[in-house]
């Protein structure tokens, strides 16, 4: 099959467009070929955009939720419940949450999952920032909402073995969620759903 | 809906993803979040692969396939029977038949389609240098192999009258393509079907 554009620089951007999450192989070569026919301006501003990404946003200092600001919306925002932590795998299970609208508390976003492998410790996860937060704040309930797989339930049990000496209130979100599911792509209902059936580690 | 990731830089990047080929909004999403997780070094390389691309990667003097040369593979491959062009929309059509291995010809890219509505008007496709190419070279046949769709049926048969006083041989793909379809996305079997059912315009 090969041979048929052999130009490098052109295999190298559909493979690297590949390697991007979601894209297929059919479908990176059509967004190569779109990006070939893009004028310098679209460039630019393609280019551009991914710079700008790249350079302003970080990860808030409070929660680890990508912001463009020290300290991220949600953390800024005084009209939250403070006494409730939503823990979090990734940036993008909070926009589910968001979305949903059934909660109006903090977050904490971990930025990965203990596995059993153990290829992430605990030191690399934002978990320490999580026990800090709950020692120094009003903090009453800490909602584990990493996804039901094995690696985010042995994450969830660790995390709540740190924090339950601290008197703090541990929950995960009760199985509404399919077992293996991710959770980014719940749907609102079943994730109001399993809000409601969350239960105490 | 909105205000769930008020970071501007982010949305803007979000929406340039999403105007991509092939790309729905959550994938988009998706794609966006993992470019904030990417390090400098990665960033620089699909930075790099978009520029590299833009930069090198232009229209074959001859034929209007993309190449990084003056002159494209194909063009300058001596072994291609030259008294056959077969005529395409766009670069990615000639992907179909070279992975089908049925054709062992040139090609001509016209870079779009006379349309209905005449948004593309003759002199911005490749039909000048196409009929020039007829003109000069020993060329037999011309098979139309734009798309089976009102367009490319018009395009085929407008360039057909402009070929013909030649003493070229026209013909367009037979209709082993179902009607509608878009050509890139033909199987093999069929575009082999095709090709031994074409017809002269």
């Amino acid at each position: 099959m090969a041979g048929y554009i052999p130009i490098p620089s052109f295999e190298e951007l559909t493979d690297r467009i590949h390697s991007l999450p979601g894209v297929g192989r059919k479908t990176a070569e059509r967004i190569a070929y779109h990006i070939v026919g893009m004028d310098d301006k679209e460039i630019d501003k393609l280019v551009g955009s991914i710079m700008t990404v790249h350079e302003k946003i970080h990860r808030c200092s409070v929660c680890g939720n990508y912001t463009d600001k020290e300290v991220c919306y949600i953390c800024s925002d005084e009209g939250r419940d403070e006494s409730v932590i939503c823990v979090v795998e990734k940036p993008r299970d909070i926009i589910s949450f968001e979305r949903s609208g059934v909660l109006n508390c903090k977050y904490h976003v971990l930025h990965g999952l203990l596995s059993p492998s153990m290829r992430l410790k605990p030191s690399d996860l934002g978990i320490d920032s999580l026990v800090e937060r709950v020692k120094n704040g009003s903090v009453k309930e800490v909602i584990m909402a990493t996804d039901p797989s094995v690696a985010g339930e042995a994450t969830a049990i660790y995390v709540s073995k740190l924090l339950k000496p601290l008197g703090v209130k541990v929950t995960r979100l009760g199985y509404g969620l399919s077992v293996g599911a991710e959770l980014q792509y719940a749907d609102e209902v079943t994730l109001s759903r399993s809000l409601d059936s969350r239960c105490e580690l």
